[in-house]
């Protein structure tokens, strides 16, 4: 009924850290990674490591810099089980050397964010990453607006120059159809024999989590959630809904509905993620949210007609 | 890029009046109606048509019976384009006696619902309607709780003793997954060579937009969506993001996201519905949503974990 190698990765802190800039508290994020251990998800995302040069402390919390200190006070005192900690770099916005050697570091696993365009800095991150003993994904973003010939380009090198576990399709502006996820699915498998292939989708459209599952028929192996959704614009795949379809009995739904009952439910009033029109106009459209972000952080969050008249002018759609 | 068979019903004031017990403001459903008919939409659904032998007007709004006077109010002085007026007959709960011959009324199409174990009444009621001159359509609710040979057997007399245009897969519980979408279109195929299917899905996981992709992909030409997802418990498929995806032309959006902003925003303060833990929770284990709706509208909605353990050891799960 299940299949053993899938992988289920959690980063409600890191997705959920673009709509707050990161600024969860301790109390939070140490909610969420009793949760995800107590549960048996396989890896927890904590955070970003990117590099002050690009980010304020005056700005942004903790969970966008993940120095181990921090690390250490969500982790101490926990029984991870079997869960490792992941941290996410920026290939654009974050630097190797910022790395400890792995067996002096909280992190067991780096996820290198890239574009297309930055996939030489991705594998970079990621070589000098396994130098130091981390295990590694890369993780291409905005993949519904890249194609052939740089795509295939991209996973060829991502193939042969590196030694990450999986490579992921991120639907950064949650505009997949479930036969575009299954073409992306293929194509990667192609291109990258030795690697798995990882699925991470935005709920613009309310299909992320219809997405992961299509994904995971078609042979991909690590999948992420993020507990009730939370995560940038409409939010991400619901780690809940995924470990319920998942079926593998490692996984326990109990300890994430404690956490998203103390960790999330909490967190309603103060930020906005779900199924909202200006972000479903945007995955509609194939864009990115940030026009729609910004229009839900005014005062004219309805005015959904005049948002969809200035999108589609703008876009030409 | 698109198929021109398939037809589109937007049942935003029929499934939306489970939420309300139909109480809808005539203005409200007027900016529906006329929303769905500048969209190039196929059918509206304007509420129940009951008998009121089952239920008191003390308690229901007009849509639960859509008397013929109450329908004309709605429609008045609107172009319904190539809109046509459907309306719901609950088979255990309506009675085939309250419709007047179709030439002397607004609805065109009725829609019968019911259990598999009503399957003779919603075949009477079908009949009637027929021979009075109404397209109908059959609609098989709670389908993840039936199986062969009970539900092969309502499909093949169905087949061969109504006229109705299609068959509904009806996900009252938000329980399927995309295979079981699948297996259930190819044999509503199979038993019923004469007749299109029909879909119409619960977000209770949110899959009800997905699910309605994965059926028209197999081959559904009725298909379900209400405007914003408006709906019982976690609500149905959106219309507008259905839409998006079918790509027909002569399907307009923009009156729809009009018809949102003037009819559906307003009432979000008032009724609930969407993605919320307790109706994931039925959906996930296979049940009704009854007892996720009764927390919902108490003051605990947030004791989800008291909940699960409620309903776990309830069902049995």
């Amino acid at each position: 009924m299940y299949r053993p190698e899938i992988k289920v990765v959690d980063c409600t802190i890191r997705d959920g850290g673009l709509v707050n800039n990161s600024q969860f508290s301790l109390e939070t994020v140490r909610a969420v990674y009793k949760a995800t251990c107590e549960a048996g998800i396989d890896y927890v995302e904590l955070g970003y490591r990117n590099s002050r040069e690009f980010f304020s402390d005056d700005e942004y919390g903790p969970w966008r810099f993940c120095d181990e200190d921090a690390l250490r006070k969500v982790t101490q005192g926990i029984d991870p089980g079997d869960t490792q900690v992941a941290v996410m770099m920026d290939a654009h916005k974050a630097y190797a050397s910022d790395l400890l050697p792995a067996d002096e570091s909280v992190v067991n696993l780096i996820r290198v964010a890239t574009y297309v365009k930055d996939v030489d800095k991705a594998i970079h991150i990621s070589q000098v990453a396994a130098e130091k003993g981390y295990d590694t994904t890369v993780n291409i973003m905005a993949i519904s607006r890249e194609g052939s010939p740089t795509l295939d380009e991209a996973l060829d090198q991502i193939e042969s120059e590196t030694k990450a576990l999986a490579v992921y399709i991120v639907d950064s502006y949650g505009a997949l159809y479930s036969e575009e996820v299954h073409f992306l699915v293929e194509k990667y498998q192609m291109h990258q024999p030795t690697k798995e292939v990882g699925g991470h989708f935005h709920n613009s459209q309310q299909l992320a989590f219809a997405n992961t599952i299509e994904s995971i028929i078609k042979g991909a192996n690590f999948v992420d959630g993020t507990l009730m959704g939370l995560g940038r614009g409409a939010g991400n795949c619901p780690t809940e809904l995924l470990l319920g379809f998942l079926k593998n009995p490692k996984f326990k739904l109990r300890p994430i509905f404690e956490g998203i009952q103390n960790a999330i439910l909490p967190l309603r009033d103060k930020l906005i993620w779900g199924y909202h029109l200006p972000y479903m106009m945007m995955g509609l459209i194939n864009q990115h949210p940030r026009d729609a972000i910004k229009i839900m952080d005014g005062d004219d969050r309805d005015g959904i007609l005049d948002f969809w008249r200035q999108v589609t002018e703008e876009y030409g759609e």
